[in-house]
């Protein structure tokens, strides 16, 4: 069970295992104590899919965000990489997932329906698309762009920036960062 | 001397130097050869400072590239990079470092002056500052940026963009690469 984490190869779960069966009082109960715990209470926010133990979750309900402004990311991870970052004060929508034809990944799997939905409502001033720069994000943006130009045309969609990200020498960038790079070149 | 490239180590030299030991005059005589022949070829550009075996450069003669745009590079493997990537069609500028108070590197030990002087002669439209994204590469374009307001008011400085390379997973990206990239988010 423990070999089936991230980042746990068998050899690490067999020293985690070992480490929890000499110490059964003190680290392998309170662990199953805690997880038990956290599975009960965590639930997934109704409006942004974000994993809290309240629904809606913080972010949704805190008063002092944007309210007007939603992220569109592909996974919680990115919700939270975000928030570790403090870059963005709106509100989120996870997809929980990218569109992918290889992967057999079709609108209907994520949470399409309910990102329209709720800019239906009307509240939405700008929804910004943070996904994965990769084909199926890419794909996936052009998608939920033309959806939401058809359904919300006032709504602004915008998508984050590409180029060379922070420390980054040139000569060890790929060719396709070079080029977006270079296109979106900003005066100074 | 082996031991001197980059990427050798003290082990790697030494099998080099088995390697070539062990076949003299198949590799060792036709390598110092062919050393000795590129050494006395080549020469930096006047102009740009690439590298190359005839001054100007290939690319500085290249009557077929824009004239009149300016990529300003911190060195020759900046410049490669780009090349490999086709994505500058007009000529270059190498540097040859970025300021740096730490490593005492000012603006006279630079190609400053150069490229004062190019953009004086007055065919330049656009300075395209492909400088690396960290501090000192952010200083010198600073630096840049003012000395060329005030030298040549008419032309065009402009910077890559930064923001999520090619294939860039939201979750691993720094803070200061998300920050950028959401902050110079564009419509789609």
């Amino acid at each position: 069970m423990l070999a089936r984490l991230p980042g746990m190869g068998r050899r690490s779960a067999r020293r985690a295992a070992l480490k929890l069966l000499q110490d059964p009082g003190g680290l392998m109960l309170p662990l199953a104590q805690s997880l038990k715990d956290t599975a009960e209470a965590i639930r997934p926010c109704s409006i942004c899919a974000d994993i809290d133990t309240q629904d809606p979750c913080r972010i949704c309900t805190d008063p002092s965000r944007e309210q007007d402004v939603v992220c569109v990311v592909e996974g919680v991870s990115d919700l939270w990489a975000l928030e570790r970052a403090h870059v963005h004060r709106g509100l989120y929508h996870v997809l929980g997932g990218v569109l992918s034809a290889l992967a057999g990944v079709a609108p209907e799997d994520l949470r399409i329906r309910e990102l329209t939905e709720r800019i239906g409502a009307g509240e939405i001033r700008e929804v910004i698309l943070a996904l994965p720069a990769t084909v199926d994000g890419a794909t996936t943006a052009h998608y939920l762009t033309d959806r939401l130009h058809v359904l919300a045309p006032s709504v602004t969609v915008t998508r984050l920036a590409q180029g060379v990200p922070m420390g980054g020498a040139l000569d060890v960038m790929d060719d396709g960062t070079l080029a977006a790079a270079l296109k979106a070149r900003r005066p100074v």
